[in-house]
């Protein structure tokens, strides 16, 4: 049976990336490991997991990670780089979950980041890991960079309209909203319960880091040049993320157009899922799943399209989506330990 | 001095009215009613009035009410336009709560509200409630619509822009979150708390009926046609109102120009505030006050601006700004009993 | 393969009951089944089942339901005592979440019910579904009374220091914290968004029903009359039970004696852990899992012993505590299914 | 008009004084301080302040708070005895909302905050600023001791019983339950987000340095010998502390007494309200009011008395009743500014 590693495994993805190991019928974990020098019990992070177990989370020893043909990166971003280049060098499949190599070249990096990337040229040999795009190539890549959530969930929406050609690409916003677990675990002011609970903000208005990431995805699926906004907002909520999309219908396109577009599109994936007219997803459709379900609205007259997406972001945006890809990348069936 | 009642005290906007009528020096409460054939207790509703005072919540009596001088009708909609009628021809204030007098002409009572207007010759004597916009016109009114809680936030951020020729008209976009309270206190099984809680939806899509109420008011204030999209969603929170509001700047204009329109607006206006240049207002902002918080983003060479406005949905939403429209009609200072 | 029923499987403890059914490797799922004559799709309950599942809802049909092994009850109270009787008469093994059958016998449920129990012969013949307490007898058993939230808790808390005579049985006082979910899915005002958040209170102070059945299952267990007060409390969460309880210790024993005690206990049950002095469960401990987590603190001068018990009322509290129920009748590891 | 200075005008208590503050009509705000080198803008603290307002927070300075006639001390604990001591030297009224002189002994203070008091000779000259016991030696004090909000809420619930001999004073038991910002604004992991929602836990079982005060305060009440334990717990809301209180009946003592008890308290006290029998308090009945709501039950037959009570506890457990000792102390209606 293959092995993998969970580089990180104390964070949010990797809490519920370990979660999500421990269902998989087909995969052995090899290792969980954390920068602390003295690492929590597994069990006081994920308690449902058995005092029997013999899993527990150590400090990061290469010489067990690198035992394992997958390894998982849940770092704070810039920390994988490094890593990522080092297990990919020596032949381990790596599924980073940062945002390390996720956009095209250096620039991009410097220009978003504030960060100088430290080996750009494993930006042209990772495969961007969202299977409902990238399916062939994540099955041979060995440096899958794994979606951010806000991208996931916006990409998703748009996809079909765009391959399709069903809205003006330059009219695109996303208006998104997020739980607080997509800043991950950081002690801030702002994180404070205090600051969340009865309340509600939009955050890097026109200025978040996943605004390329969105643009760039896009662009190099449809061809097409996309004017995109993009508005995060912080929900009163731990986890799930709901994007509403509003952008312009392509003239002399219809609502029956669109709604075909998305019915193909969730026909043929596994996770994705599309409302009947007049019905839209909330947070609790998604929550706990790896789905990504879509609901639109089409004001033809007017020439309006308006596509809302919610996925849970610790999992479709996250870590379930991770598991998907090394499902892909293995040969197994891509819903294992991912549906029931 | 002069005396009000209160028609329909024990919803929430009733509620809030009472709990900022109880401190205003310059009025008396002549009358609480509600429908209810045995009220409850008015500490029950508002624990902070004293049990030693003699306020109480009674069943609609005709005789109470028309002794007041200004009266508040606090009803759910379609319910206060034969009374408003009633008060209205003997002379007294209305200050309506509702939505009955809001709109401009039946035909849109029809299509938006599926209801019969009763009286539509009112609609022409009508004031619209908003003072920013008709401050005028409220100081002599004896029969005020009071606005709705989404147009409030949209208008007041729409509204320096659209009068400044400073956006294109065609390309606004409403993206607004409302806490539960906007739904008034219904027993329904989608404002059950495991509903609610760790969700978030989208909700009347494109079919709100507070669009046309939006348009018609920004219509006619700025002279445009307005190209409006609407999408309203729920909070899991009690009280707030933050709206995003997308549009594109109108060309040749700068960001100074959308900046200075609204720093006017706010300098001159005792409840509009203005953010500096990459702050956003959150709910926090404005719960429990009568304000309208203001932020904006302008992305001159894509030619885009962001507005975000946020207000409390039961004050500046509803009852404060009742109260401020009393306040003006009445010849009081306008923050009375609305700020400290 | 053996095969279940859910009869009432679209309720709170219903959905969860399949959520945990639909992973277990062992046992097949015959029938789900509603009162309900247009049941909802099983994927708008629990979204993480795939549409390719031919698993789904229907109205409740006796042909299908007298094909399973194992028919799960999860009705209101009051509903199941007939069902119940019908399918334990055929020989079905019946496992009942409501409390139909959890009291020793009819006058109890006079008392606390209000409700003529329709067989009382059976309240005989019933095992009490704590396999903490009762594992013997429910590996045998065909009519299985599964405990109620609060019961589990408390008992728990209790059971290993009323066996060994640690406290002193006159003196327990449960503190109780509620869920929501508890309540069950129904249409009432005080289970509205807005009378829960940013609230807690106390209900049937000393007067809920479920106290009766704390005190019979412990005085049957350790023989002693228990003095017993019960105040059950009602979170703003929608899923965990904390209690908290407080008694006096029996004369001339240690706090050694108290931790030794909890400490056999939880090395013994699969699904009991204690945690190290000091140190507290909280709801997170527990949420989504099958165990009981429990703290204890002994003030040996004073005479007191205070034990925190947390649980997942949906889970141990109700179905994974049904599920296990089912593991050990049916000879299945007690643990399968419910736990990683 | 007398004046007042707020020393530490940023906090949550500090923040809620304001709020009280700027409502009554006979005192002036001298001056607001802050530790920090740049405050705030106090429209950031409080928004509904009018920015016409020339209130400011200001960096601490003696000479200006020197001016006021009352000083209130909202700090951190530890941090106001030195101050408290000078302002209370030169003559200035001084009411402390920190723990500093709560307790009667510098012993305690060493045993429960592993702190040795600067000034204990203070300790004996200070008033315990609870106006239901203390309100006589409260309008002649200069240094009152505000007290806790654990010890408001347990006290208050307490005091008629012990005082009427009418429940066992060994027998009692307080398990309360508190909103977050009991803690003050401190940035912790235990205080994220994260941490809280969907959370409930206990804290410092039977060892909270609260328990000494209450057990002080009311065996100073009362004469009798007080066998006490306390555990707090944390509820996932910001504001709002209720304690359920278990106790034995006295022998003798009947469900009458105990009611009369509270009524007659009740009916004297402004602040004080006591629920019909078989009512109990929750958190909405006190939120953003200077109310103690009591219910109380009683279990003759078996000897037991259940009292609940609800404070906000920020105000009647802080900032409302530190104005409420002020009020006393320069002979203002007590309910000034605390009741509309």
């Amino acid at each position: 049976m293959p092995s993998c590693a969970v580089v990180g495994a104390t964070g949010f993805t990797g809490i519920q990336l370990v979660k999500i190991l421990v269902k998989h019928p087909e995969i052995k974990i090899q290792s969980l490991t954390s920068r602390q020098t003295d690492p929590p019990a597994l069990q006081s992070l994920i308690p449902e997991i058995s005092e029997k177990s013999d899993l527990r989370i150590e400090t990061f020893a290469d010489k067990k990670v690198r035992k394992a043909d997958v390894v998982f990166l849940c770092l704070p971003h810039s920390q994988s780089a490094e890593l990522g280049k080092t297990l990919f060098s020596r032949g381990q499949i790596v599924i980073d979950l940062t945002a390390d190599f996720r956009l095209p070249n250096a620039a991009l990096y410097q220009a978003w980041y504030q960060w100088k990337h430290p080996h750009p040229e494993l930006l042209k040999k990772r495969v961007y890991g969202l299977p409902e795009l990238f399916r062939e190539k994540i099955a041979k890549a060995d440096l899958i960079a794994n979606p951010g959530c806000y991208p996931t969930g916006a990409i998703l929406g748009l996809l079909p309209l765009l391959k399709g050609k069903l809205i003006a690409p330059e009219s695109v916003i996303v208006d998104s909203k997020s739980g607080t677990s997509g800043a991950g675990k950081k002690l801030a002011d702002g994180m404070l319960f205090y600051n969340i609970q009865n309340n509600f903000k939009a955050y890097r208005v026109e200025d978040h880091q996943h605004t390329p990431e969105i643009k760039f995805v896009l662009e190099q699926a449809s061809g097409a040049s996309l004017g995109l906004r993009f508005v995060p907002h912080l929900l009163p909520v731990f986890r799930g993320l709901l994007s509403t999309i509003h952008c312009r219908l392509a003239p002399g396109k219809t609502e029956e157009s669109v709604r075909k577009a998305f019915e193909t599109f969730a026909a043929k994936e596994p996770f994705i899922r599309f409302h009947a007219k007049g019905s839209y997803p909330s947070l609790h459709d998604v929550t706990g799943t790896n789905l990504c379900s879509i609901g639109a609205h089409v004001d033809a007259k007017q020439g309006f399209v308006t596509v809302i997406t919610a996925i849970d972001n610790l999992i479709k945006g996250a870590s379930g989506q991770a598991v998907q890809n090394m499902n892909i990348r293995l040969g197994f069936s891509e819903n294992m330990a991912l549906e029931a």
